[in-house]
């Protein structure tokens, strides 16, 4: 222990995580005449003449972010390229390069990092990016994996956070809840097998649920269909951490509220029968729930037309402006506040 | 455990880092036009127009590369920048911008991280760099951490491991063994004390060797002299393994043999006391003991002029045909085959 830590103890999970990542970060200026955005969007943004390099790392350490216990080490390499791949995308960026750092114990063999190679090159081949960096070190306990992604975008196709405005449309892709969902799934099956080693995992008909939890997509398809059709939106961000939570986000930092339409928030039929296996609304998983790696993203009303025919996105509300707070409106028709993380067990 | 371990095991530590790393991504190609340099050298390189990106990282792991027992978290984040900054410096290159990612148990209390963030401010501050992402994750044990480095330079300006030739001198700058000498003296401090926790520590003397330990800086004035020279290295690397480790990287990646001259190895004065105070060789600390962060590079003859009147620059030694191997020249006019690591306590 150090001596700093004696004195004045603050507990780190007082701040939560978004408050200790400010807390921390709150006096370093930014002083490079190429740094065009430094912490708090998806991604860096780092101007090189025409082009801007993108910059985006995650942190995922065993026991915190995934259990081996139901992972398999190649879906684990695949997803901790993915997630990273979706905060390039999130930019309006395309992914070109990772580097890879792991830190494990000697409990792993060459064997099984040979698996988590192989779902990091099975990412590298399906996004088509370059593994071209990293460090591989030993570790007392354990596996922590860092992945840094690099991309590139032209300077005045970039979008921020920050972009949203009033009267805009909320846009999501895909389908949300899912991936929330398959843990459940994954967690219970294993605290069954805990129980009862004989059993045989019951994992059928929520196929879909498990994919979106263990090997998840980054939506590289849709930054393309961007491109092609000419339309940049106003603000984006990728949902890591639930719809809700990512609304707050954008309303955050644009500067305005929002409404959502609980009945445009699209969730799959297979995760709404799961919902109700567990007794979860299904609402909530999908507003809340994490881990789905789609788009939330913000258009001007004049390329409504734009989006309207493409399939796999959703119209799921309008940006208010933020004196009108940020509101659900349910199926019902009742009006509430979102709250960014509600977890409501009934 | 993974299926795939069940079948064959091999312990990791029958490769070794260097043969993990080249076992790990042998079946991974690059695809990407932007990218100039992949994994092998002590960055990345991507093209982006007139100038290149170069990116490096490295992971820190408790318990591994850092005993918080007798490194102050300030010294820790300073050293940590500095440690990856001086990859890109070895690439002749300056860094820009850096990401930091640190994974950390409960028991880092915020007054504890504002240290470590103290000293990755002040790495910054001493080299004009931006904090520009990161992330901040929980560990069920102990810190990790992961820091990008990202540089620019002119695409002719960059310097590889390859291109040493027969003919070339090779140049060290600062000098070496003290950083390995300096983590002796604080091991064997918190021994003492581990065994007689009254006993104040006696550092008095290796003042230098420690603080070459704990807050090592990294050679930018010396590619800032290179550029005001017009000097450009035939090939370059950092000292972060020990002098002779690079040596062998420079030789087998340019396809040449060295002739180090024991005479030109240089050694702080400090160090070389300490070093017979520990019954060790001084040479051998100098060539094997690794952390200096110095750089080690080759250049052509005809530029012998613009780096022998500079300071802090020493000739070590000659570029030799790959047939004639790797050689160390004694003071006692004895050629010996340098062994990349090789420690002799006598």
């Amino acid at each position: 222990m150090n001596a700093s830590e004696m004195q004045g103890r603050t507990d780190v999970n007082t701040l939560g995580e978004f408050g200790l990542i400010e807390h921390l970060t709150r006096e370093f200026p930014l002083r490079q005449p190429s740094t065009i955005k430094g912490i708090g969007d998806d991604a860096a943004v780092i101007e090189n003449g025409d082009l801007c390099t993108v910059v985006s790392t995650d942190m995922l350490v065993e026991g915190i972010h995934f259990d081996l216990a139901y992972t398999p080490l190649k879906h684990l390499g695949y997803k901790s390229v993915v997630v990273n791949l979706s905060d390039i995308y999130a930019m309006n960026a395309f992914p070109k390069q990772i580097t890879v750092s792991i830190a494990i114990s000697n409990r792993y063999s060459v064997e099984a990092l040979d698996e988590l190679y192989a779902g990091i090159r099975a990412a590298c081949d399906a996004y088509n990016v370059d593994l071209v960096g990293g460090d591989t070190t030993s570790s007392p306990r354990g596996m922590t994996i860092c992945i840094t992604a690099i991309g590139q975008c032209e300077k005045d196709l970039i979008v921020y956070r920050n972009g949203a405005k009033k009267g805009d449309l909320i846009c999501v892709t895909g389908d949300l809840g899912a991936a929330y969902l398959g843990l459940q799934m994954l967690e219970r099956e294993q605290r069954i097998w805990q129980d009862n080693p004989d059993l045989q995992p019951d994992l059928e008909g929520q196929k879909y649920a498990i994919g979106r939890q263990l090997k998840p997509e980054a939506r590289r398809d849709l930054v393309e269909v961007f491109r092609k059709n000419g339309l940049k939106p106003t603000s984006m961000i990728d949902i890591s951490d639930g719809m809700a939570s990512e609304i707050f986000h954008i309303c955050k930092q644009s500067g305005v509220g929002a409404l959502i339409e609980e009945e445009g928030v699209p969730i799959n039929q297979e995760a709404q029968l799961l919902a109700l296996k567990f007794k979860l609304d299904p609402i909530t998983c999908a507003l809340n729930g994490g881990e789905d790696y789609e788009l939330l993203f913000t258009i001007d009303p004049k390329d409504t037309d734009k989006v309207r025919f493409l399939p796999d996105i959703y119209i799921a509300g309008e940006i208010l402006d933020a004196a009108d707070g940020i509101k659900l409106n349910t199926k019902g028709g009742k009006l509430h506040d979102l709250k960014a993380q509600g977890w409501v067990h009934f």
